[in-house]
């Protein structure tokens, strides 16, 4: 569920997607009124696709997704969940007759890459979702780590840098996110080209819009130092921030996912080198650093699929 | 197991100590050796207390512990495994026929907060010890977080401080336990007194030896400002790490555990106030900081017994 569309896809055991719908998250305002019609889509697609008792379950990834209790808690970007708690996974289990589970998008991508993806057979490691903001998937033990409220994994929001770091949408400040996002990377383009005003690069052509991270990758690409400058130093930071998440769940690995994990190895190697670098003896050489295998828009579904297995 | 000492203890399944003896650790040149000796002084200790067929397993809290292997690997404070990897469980089931677990101490007290202690019921929580050097403890849906390795939970080594941080027996800087061990709290006196030389304190009438913890905290108890303000600076870099522990797993409580823990509300206190300030904001008066209820050397045997019975 975004918060413009939420696509409904009958995904089998294989990971293959069956046949599909979808609805606009927005069109509706109230919890109540997008649940009804949810419920209805998943009714109708399973009748039209004769798929009656073949459903094992309904598995969900939503903002602000509360894993335990199976409500959305004051999501900003969904209009009819801004500011209440609702028991979405319940009322579509009403409309449906079926058993639904759901958790947050990073969780849902983490299932989805143990189950289809990088992090198979794995039980140890951790999905960062580099987009607009920087989410987290913990897997300990072959279980997701949601904490006692089900709200665990916010490592977008740990505190890298603790003095005079980038104001964050989260009202603090020096958080991962506002480093280590696409956002982070245009942030830290606009510093580097103000604060070298003697180097060359082609992102000084750019005018009329702001710079985005992916004219900064199209600029690597082209061998523009600045630019893989600006990825090295948004790479460090995450580097930095990983030896600490090394060290409180010892991952076997940590995949990169999403927009910003198609930098590649601009990114990856500021990342390994700072982890080979920084990280507490015990640990070295120990924790891969890869890139999800699964296509963006996929391993969210996959994932979110892979609820009803559980 | 100490680096001097190895309690042997027989508890029941409510945590009464039964009986018990002890070897000294470094009196054996080699793991076999040592575990010979520990085969016999268990062996002997059911002899004489007619418990034969009564002992479910073994359970040992060791320093290095890799759980996920029945290894000690390279203890720099154990004689016989300074350099070496010793299958210790495997060797004291061959001794004495019976199952035998380890874990690294602060992982044994976890559990031993969990099945006796203040985490009785919980299934999420972190327990921090606050002796010599900082360890932790974690556990996620009622489980250990050991990671793929064994080694998972050394938040002792997280980096609080990034640019000239206090160097760190690990060989790197900044780490938590610089600052909020029992050594750190005695090292952050020792930089007080000397930044502030125009404060008074009753810790400037200590000569002849180190400052200590404890000479803090009795200063504290006297009301000397200077003390008070070294457990305010200990208290807050430890609320700013809990900060972020608190976004990794989002714990039902951080437990308090060790020598420096007997501090209480003086390090309680600032605890406290940072993370009200400063946890993000779906965290916001949920995870709860409290101190151990169970003794010292006892939680640590407590949480030994424990592994016996999972």
């Amino acid at each position: 569920m975004g918060g413009i569309n939420t696509p409904i896809r009958v995904i089998d055991a294989r990971g293959n997607i069956l046949c599909g719908s979808h609805l606009f998250t927005g069109d509706y305002s109230t919890g109540e009124e997008y649940a009804e019609a949810l419920g209805n889509a998943i009714n109708e697609m399973i009748e039209k696709n004769d798929l009656q008792g073949k459903i094992k379950g309904i598995g969900m990834g939503t903002p602000n997704g509360n894993m335990n209790e199976g409500t959305i808690e004051k999501a900003a970007n969904i209009p009819w969940a801004k500011t209440v708690v609702v028991p979405i996974a319940r009322m579509v289990t009403e409309k449906t007759g079926l058993p639904c589970r759901l958790t947050n998008d990073a969780n849902a991508a983490a299932l989805g890459e143990m189950i289809y993806g990088a992090a198979k057979g794995m039980k140890d490691f951790i999905v960062i979702t580099l987009g607009t903001g920087v989410g987290s998937g913990i897997v300990s033990n072959g279980q997701l780590v949601v904490g006692h409220d089900g709200f665990a994994g916010e490592l977008g929001h740990v505190t890298v840098v603790r003095h005079n770091g980038r104001l964050c949408g989260c009202g603090r400040s020096g958080c991962l996110e506002t480093y280590a996002s696409a956002t982070g990377v245009a942030r830290t383009a606009r510093e580097f080209l103000d604060l070298f005003p003697e180097r060359e690069s082609e992102l000084r052509t750019i005018s009329f819009r702001p710079i985005t991270s992916k004219d900064v990758f199209e600029a690597a690409e082209k061998g523009d130092e600045l630019a893989i400058d600006i990825f090295n130093f948004t790479g460090k930071i995450l580097g930095t921030a990983f030896c600490d998440f090394i060290a409180f769940s010892s991952p076997q690995a940590i995949i990169l996912f999403g927009g910003l994990a198609q930098a590649g190895n601009y990114l990856l190697k500021p990342i390994l080198e700072e982890i080979d670098r920084h990280v507490l003896s015990v640990y070295k050489g120990k924790t891969k650093v890869i890139l999800s295998q699964l296509k963006g828009a996929e391993a969210a579904l996959l994932g979110a699929s892979a609820l009803a297995w559980e």
